[in-house]
């Protein structure tokens, strides 16, 4: 095993444990009452801080060295090329309303590249992984490869974004302008929006406002299932906007339609 | 038990195993190739299918005097004053990508009065059910009362709709003006939306151009958990617009914000 496996195989294990507490808050589980007093109970707050605190814990234990930047707790400045990134819950509006479509996001980084990335979903049991050459999902135990649908055509094409509020007027103009091209659109989604582009099911995905813990740990898993991911300049994307899609062609197309 | 609990056992039944014919189809699983070939496998038509066939050969071998109305066989006449509505897939467009937020729903009709409905979640094994006094989930084998959050104001409300697309402009304008009053609105969910605003977790849904078999199903899994649905002249929901809401004040409010 390289050493990308190691920490890969590490970060499964990491998720695995701190997902059990993202699961346990989920729709006011676990004998917790799910309604919201004044100023009361906040379960997605709670569960957040109890997620990342725990893959921090776990980092920090193993590799005291790293550093790590996450949504709940900031920066932790490492000694060494490599770091990590923690979104505990993304796509916590999904988790508030008790839809299973969240997920657990933690990316490995050197000099502050994407090497590695999963996400996640403890209700599901799920966890897809990539290491930018190739992509994983694991359900019941079990690893299975994922590739892109790389023959899709912009106008056979399955288009998604989280929600139109991602845009400005101007750019829900252009989004709705790709939007008539092809044949099916969706808002909602989230991390899995870039999940399953991965894994061949979706095959266009266009945000913005992107924090760098809710696309960076994702950028491994898309492009080692074959898929092109990048801001609208064609580089690595940070955050803000990104365009994701299941070939060189249909992401040159997505970006063509969009005016871009 | 009485005849409701009865039907709604038996029910029970009857989704859970028909619902392991639409897992297998989900994300091309059960080794089946997930690329669509020109005219070539559908997963969704071909899970539609298996799983509406199954249930209605279940219903007939049981109760074969009792009726039948599904979306992808149609009517089957009964000799009873009980009948049954079916949407095998609610929520195509979530299950073609791969989103575990579809259901098979299943309703109990006496006379063409929703007495009782389901939505199974095979993926996720979990049933939402009512019998418009009560409402549970079952997961893992536990069946637990749910309520809505009737407490919740306009304010602080969490509203929700499938798509934009199921609004045409004027109605979509009246459906922003809601929007722009509540803490929350997101698109997506389809059947989940109703059972979610059961558990306490959304409380407001407005969608419109619903088929029968989208909504009957789902009316005494609301009204079981203390909810109001109707249409826009106050009565049952047949199809077309429904709101759904966690009160008789909150469901009256948001049809005043839509200007209705």
């Amino acid at each position: 095993m390289s050493e990308v496996d190691d920490y890969l195989a590490f970060a499964h294990d990491v998720l695995a444990d701190a997902g059990t507490i993202a699961a346990r808050h989920f729709r006011g589980g676990g004998g917790v009452d799910n309604k919201r007093g004044a100023g009361g109970y906040d379960p997605v707050t709670e569960a957040d801080r109890g997620v990342e605190a725990r893959i921090r814990e776990r980092i920090t234990d193993r590799f005291p060295d790293h550093g790590i930047v996450g949504e709940e707790y900031g920066v932790t400045t490492g000694h060494s090329p490599w770091s990590w990134i923690v979104d505990p819950i993304d796509g916590t509006r999904a988790f508030v309303m008790g839809l299973p479509v969240w997920g657990c996001l933690l990316g490995l980084l050197r000099d502050g590249e994407p090497l590695a990335g999963l996400m996640h979903q403890p209700v599901l049991d799920e966890t897809f992984s990539g290491d930018g050459e190739h992509a994983w999902i694991v359900r019941g135990g079990q690893r299975r490869r994922i590739r892109v649908r790389a023959e899709a055509s912009l106008e056979d094409g399955i288009l998604v974004a989280t929600h139109p509020e991602m845009f400005n007027t101007a750019d829900l103009a252009r989004y709705d302008a790709l939007a008539s091209r092809v044949r099916l659109m969706r808002y909602g989604g989230d991390c899995y929006n870039y999940c399953l582009l991965a894994h061949g099911l979706v095959d266009i995905v266009v945000e913005d406002r992107l924090k760098p813990y809710d696309i960076q740990p994702l950028v491994p898993i898309v492009r080692g299932a074959g898929g092109v991911v990048t801001d609208d300049a064609g580089e690595t994307p940070r955050e803000g906007f990104v365009v994701a899609a299941a070939s060189r062609d249909l992401h040159r197309q997505a970006l063509e339609a969009m005016g871009r």
